[in-house]
């Protein structure tokens, strides 16, 4: 076996608002994590947290603990260590996975001709931020389902594979930079809610589905002999997966195209740095 | 071999001062993991990197990088992923490292009869927080020795071992509650630098070698047949290894003894909730 490791740090203000839910807090940073390894085609294993906390709240940390905890359990994670310390709120977890040698997933890998797929659906996280009353799409936000076993199935199948952290459109182009490859996605063929789909103006669905960020699907490659495999492997799991382009030799460049075939703007996903 | 992991997490007015030189503080980062590798007795081989920046600053980016990497490089550390966003400076570096199987240090494992070791010398780093103009101690702080080498040595030799990150009599704590036994401690014993012995107050002087955290040496136990050995240890490794004490059979209590033999009052540590 191989060892997979990701981290990341969530920071109140940046990641998520001051005094948002603690058990909903739990779960995102572990989510977040569990999705890297998925994208990775790891089995997530063990886990450290570091916390900093304003003060020893004990009914946070209780809630913080069921969430975060309740999501290890039904993924098997082990909490192995951690480190706790005074300071504005932050939660960094670092997971790590193991996946068989020689099988793991990269952004790397993607061929010209591979057909191009994302997991579920795109946009909710980011119809939430600006709309919180949409019930089912704050919840993908909250509390988002990584999908880890998703990722291991991919394994010998996808080519290259990333979440969707930051945006669609950026997190595929992630993929094509490192594979040195270009891509063209129909817009139409790009899963979304029904709530997404409510959304009347046209830019505004767009930039949700194209360049929102936050929804931790997967967005992969695999070749066209993959299809039948990857259509059954998604009745199996019941989680939609939905080929919407296919990987062209060239620039690593993304070209997204309309229901007519023409090129469509597309907005740069989340800036970590933007002012 | 088995995977030893250690994480923490590293907030600014919390750990370091607002305005810290970057280099210095990229080493400190790493520091305290690979202190936390020698605690374990583990060979420190990878580390992850999660960094939150108000800004993305590059001669600040630049100069951590090199307090980083130059640590880094010198104990054979490859640093193999990372996470960076924006938001109150952060630091959270988790380190992963082998040690093989069986031989890894705990803090469970001190036997009545062991002998108490420290190495190297307490409370310069403690000083130099109250008192700067020492330049000998505020190197120790800003840029502490993670005692890796002996860490590794003193697999099979040591029965329990922890780093000096809260202070002396804390961590020691430690030790005896996870091996439930007491320890007796010989207060005149405890190594510290000329600075330290400059502290004409004896409670302030006390304070800085009991109490005082940051120090980053390791406190181990070990049986009384290994002091020859850790005698050698010492001279090959050019690092002091003082024998101040010995675990006794009873409560998990610390009893620190002055030159008379007469039972000193210790304070606590580093308490990271304190007001």
């Amino acid at each position: 076996m191989e060892l997979a490791v990701s981290t990341d740090l969530l920071l109140e203000g940046t990641h998520f608002r001051a005094g948002a839910d603690a058990r909903k807090l739990g779960h995102k940073a572990l989510a977040v994590n569990l999705s890297d390894m998925a994208a990775m085609g790891a089995a997530p294993r063990w886990a450290t947290l570091a916390l900093a906390l304003p003060a020893a709240n004990e009914t946070w940390l209780k809630e913080f603990s069921e969430g975060f905890f309740a999501l290890a359990g039904r993924f098997g994670v082990e909490l192995i260590g951690g480190d706790t310390t005074k300071g504005p709120l932050a939660v960094c977890v670092t997971i790590l996975g193991e996946v068989p040698t020689g099988l793991a997933l990269f952004r790397a890998g993607a061929r010209p001709g591979d057909d191009v797929w994302v997991s579920g659906q795109l946009g909710d996280a980011a119809l939430a931020l600006a709309h919180p009353e949409f019930a089912a799409a704050a919840k993908r936000l909250d509390e988002p389902e990584p999908r880890v076993d998703l990722g291991e199935r991919l394994r010998g199948i996808a080519t290259a594979a990333i979440d969707v952290s930051d945006g669609f459109a950026q997190d595929l182009g992630h993929i094509l930079e490192r594979s040195g490859a270009g891509a063209m996605v129909a817009y139409d063929l790009l899963p979304r809610s029904d709530d997404v789909r409510k959304i009347e103006d046209g830019k505004i669905q767009a930039r949700l589905v194209l360049s929102g960020g936050d929804d931790y699907e997967l967005a992969f490659t695999a070749p066209q002999s993959s299809r039948g495999e990857l259509e059954a492997l998604s009745v199996e799991l019941k989680l939609a997966l939905s080929r919407v382009g296919s990987i062209q030799a060239g620039e690593p460049k993304l070209q997204v195209v309309d229901g007519k075939g023409r090129p469509m703007a597309v907005e740069r996903g989340f800036d970590h740095f933007a002012p």
